[in-house]
């Protein structure tokens, strides 16, 4: 049994919770709901018993979600972030650009925050930077270059964030964070180059954050850099942090040497152009086809401008090497022949103006599809995004292509440690403590059982928190304080951060379950009696010029309405308002049986 | 290389499209998009060498979805009707309560058809009779009794359908349906009992519809009913049509008995009290899970409207035996003990509504979980929940329950045949042609791909046609036709059958992506002066209020428009309101880079 926030079993001396854990209020604690609708304790903890100070561990984000990675360490006057990413919009947050984590407790705090760690270049974990750079005071980043030159070109895009200062890192280094925290970072392997992990040195011990990570291994089948773990492992490790995404999928990944097997095997056997889409972010892979199209004698264009870009820095830094020609414009793929040909393509997922569904609507300038073309889908579907991608496949196959995806073929691996990964990383590190972070409550549930199985350590030395909880950590144990730091999403529209509230998104999911109906009345302002017909526009209701006879009976309504009221002359509009919305809307109801937002407009005259 | 109906590949005599297939419009047909933007072709195709007359197979539905099930085959003056059912709303069709076929085609021909066969009870295969059963005239309805009274079951909704007229029929039995056309019936098993499949003897041949089927095994593993499928194939086929929702999954479907094997071990193994969600259609997995439940001296309640009547149905024929006091109402659940209590659940895929999240909310009358709670979620993800399915396991796994999914253990199974399955299905039946029948192109194009490998057959034998399009069938080979039927959606949405439309929907997803802003103007009808400040009203925009600033300059910028006009004694108000639309339309685009539906409404006074 893994510690939930909310039970409060015992064990050992420091590790309980009874001691520290705020009381249940009242009896029946375990049928209260979901814990975080328990209310914030009233009472102060008690302090440590030897007089320590904690390390407090805070997720901004990252728990709850997939994505919006942005957790902070914080020792006496000094703090240290880890990621400051984004989130993609999902399907409670219709329009929304991506959502950001608040950082409002960091704000207050901002000349307490020593540094920025970036673990890796992928957005969940840089894509807030230009969001609240300034907000944090602009505070150094440490990073490695990839991620550095992620981040830059991302700055064109935000010309009045502040120039970001970074301090470059390398696998292997320790550098000082203030006076209190040290950083040593050792090389992880994942699906963009420049990733590491963290062993933080802090006065209660090692706190060890690897980033993301999955296995990797040599051409042999030999897994790869087990002895930077155990080295990780030999320091003593009091905390061990660790990515809960894959903590539901059994096994160990595919190793990537068998994805571009698998590959190079597809493209080899293609007899006329090849299109693979994948990631734009997998810049590993997009190396290896690149260089399996050398190989085979095939020219590259890239259609995205993502992936474009990405490939554009990985070279620039020379971490991935082309023949001077492999690359091609789009323009002068008609120079060649099409089995001659690989074109790498951005939008996989079906997104309505990616690549892919240009290509598979023939919207494409440069590429229309035809039978013998070999389509790859090197990648696996975002949930969400299963019928988009569905209808990519259909139209794709319906002009004569022939289509693999990952479900066919082994050509494609996350680069998410699954379980046996996370344990066998468990057993190396051999913490004494363990949070499970990056994932849904389930997930980190889960990966918590599992330090608890792997680790024989107590449920309260794996302990599953939540955004905004604060984490004490200390020499001899972990403990969670009753503290609460806001959290909730901090919502990116346009131009506008943070003005989309639970208002409007609201509104927006009502307007389009049920559409609207918008009813302007004009009455005279001295003796209320109406003036000209009512106004009625409606949208996503129903088609209401071929409803001649429902607007007639709305007109009708809203005239009986204001005849039944006696004393026109004092119209209190509001409540003339509440009225129309009330009756209309029940009206509507009774003939349609939709209730679409009924918006009533009163004009004076 | 399967057939596409655009390629034009030809072998063999008859069964080329060479002689038949509407010619390709102009050079490059391979250049061309889809196919269903092909336009139909204007001229009539040659009579049959022989001079034999076809039966003409057409899918109103069923093809290029899963789920709105319904095809026909015509014989002459004679139509009969294999299934009729609906299809649940998807991301693009937003607040739709389900779709239907199109029947226009039949309504013109509603004297002709002589059955509607209804191969089982699920919704996708019955779902749409009470909407269109009228507009057919009612014809008998042939199916086995569990079916009819699912069918008559649903009837209460829907009194001003007619009553159905229910044509009785068994495995083994043939009826005769018309002149030209006999069935007979033979029994398969699915997840829902008294399941068929059809082979009908018509004038070119016997053509088999198999309804939806998977392997049923013996408690010792051993296949069961693999004779039925022999004497199928033993009677000659000339055409198979096979289910391809299975047909991207590898290998054979896990046997119903290990899945009972495996909740029978979960079940014992609990404490507490059980939990167990699955489809409320899956009513052979129902009665399993009680049978489960009385051997283990356990009391069932059930929370669940549509999961109560499809036992309560299941139990009234005798399909499903269980002793007297074993079902328990959920207001008695108080009077027994944690360890004597099982509660089957509807709403495993996290319906807002349904009872398992109200039970994870805390809002459910009778349950209240809490720790030592298992919960059993006996089914698969539909596409679209994954976020609240998580959600759903999230918030239960907070309270203390321990959640079992399907991921975890072998505790669901689907009841659509996997690849093998269907290969073994048509090596039995032996058909000498091939239909690929439910689902997405790409799965009834590795169906009809299947087809060719195991049967041999060419892909001019194992056609992947589309919704509307019409087959004809001879006694020595199938040819396309360039014939097209109506097959739009027709969107249920409330009362209205219909009324929903391309539009509706449109406006629908852009009020839920960008919000809608409606600006009023009062204008005199004389002298086009501008009468009082206008009105404004936004939804799913932002929140206005708080962006007063951004108010006064849309009122000032419509001053402005109205000011520029010239003569405004004769205002156009059309060309007005499109001035308004545009300008105000790019003046919040350039303000906040959104744009919401923009709204004029011009009151003359």
């Amino acid at each position: 049994m893994v510690t939930h926030t909310r039970t409060n079993q015992s064990k050992g001396e420091f590790h309980g919770r009874r001691s520290y854990a705020p009381r249940p209020h009242g009896h029946g604690a375990s049928h209260r709901p979901a814990h975080h609708m328990r209310p914030v304790a009233e009472h102060k903890p008690a302090p440590h018993p030897k007089g320590e100070e904690p390390v407090r561990f805070i997720a901004l984000g990252g728990l709850d979600e997939i994505g919006r990675n942005m957790m902070l360490l914080e020792y006496k006057d000094e703090i240290v972030i880890i990621d400051v990413g984004l989130q993609f919009p999902e399907v409670d947050t219709p329009g929304v650009d991506c959502i950001i984590p608040n950082v409002a407790y960091l704000e207050k705090k901002r000349k307490n925050i020593k540094a920025i760690v970036i673990t890796h270049g992928h957005y969940d974990h840089i894509g807030a930077l230009p969001y609240v750079l300034e907000k944090l005071g602009n505070p150094p980043i440490y990073t490695t270059i990839l991620s550095k030159e992620v981040i830059m070109k991302r700055q064109d895009d935000f010309p009045n964030s502040p120039t970001p200062r970074f301090q470059l890192v390398k696998g292997g280094e320790t550098h000082q964070l203030g006076r209190y925290f040290s950083a040593t970072f050792f090389d992880v392997a994942h699906n963009i180059p420049d990733g590491f992990g963290i062993i933080f040195r802090t006065p209660v011990g090692n706190i060890v954050h690897p980033g993301e990570f999955k296995f990797d291994y040599n051409a042999d089948g030999t897994p790869r850099g087990m002895d930077t773990w155990e080295r990780v492992g030999a320091e003593g490790i009091n905390t061990l942090m660790l990515d809960s995404t894959g903590a539901e999928t059994p096994g160990f990944a595919l190793s990537e040497r068998v994805v571009e097997e698998e590959l190079r095997k597809l493209i080899a056997a293609a007899s006329g152009r090849v299109l693979v889409g994948t990631f734009a972010s997998l810049i590993d892979r997009l190396g290896e086809i690149v260089k399996i199209a050398e190989d085979l004698g095939r020219k590259v264009a890239i259609s995205g401008l993502s992936m474009k870009t990405n490939l554009q820095i990985a070279q620039n830094l020379g971490y991935l090497h082309f023949k001077k020609d492999t690359l091609i414009p789009l323009e002068e793929l008609h120079k060649h022949k099409d089995e001659k040909i690989l074109i790498l393509c951005t939008g996989a997922q079906g997104e309505p103006k990616g690549s892919f569904m240009r290509i598979a609507n023939g919207e494409h300038k440069h590429i229309k599809l035809k039978a013998g073309d070999t389509v790859i889908l090197s990648s696996s579907i975002v949930p969400g995004n299963e019928k988009s991608v569905q209808t990519l496949r259909d139209n794709m196959a319906r002009q004569g292509a022939l289509i693999y995806h990952n479900k066919m073929l082994s050509i494609h691996s996350s680069g998410h440690a699954p379980q046996e990964e996370l344990k066998a990383v468990m057993r190396m590190v051999k913490p004494k403590n363990f949070i499970p972070i990056h994932g849904y409550y389930f997930m980190r549930w889960r990966n918590a059982k599992h330090a608890q199985e792997v680790l024989g350590i107590s449920p309260n030395q794996a302990i599953v928190t939540d955004n905004g909880h604060v984490l004490e950590i200390y020499s001899d144990g972990i403990r969670q304080s009753s503290e609460r730091v806001p959290v909730d999403y901090v919502m990116v529209d346009g131009l506008g951060v943070g003005d989309v509230g639970e208002v409007v998104l609201r509104d927006r999911i009502t307007l389009s379950q049920e559409g609207m109906v918008v009813i302007i009345t004009t009455i005279g302002k001295s003796d209320g009696r109406v003036i000209k017909n009512p106004d009625i526009i409606s949208r996503g209701f129903i088609y209401l010029k071929e409803h001649q006879g429902l607007l007639d009976e709305i007109r009708k309504r809203i005239r009986g309405i204001i005849g039944r009221i006696p004393n026109k002359e004092n119209l209190d509009s509001d409540y003339l308002k509440t009225l129309i919305r009330d009756q209309i809307g029940l009206f509507l109801f009774n003939k349609t049986k939709r209730r679409p937002m009924v918006l009533p407009v009163i004009i004076e005259i």
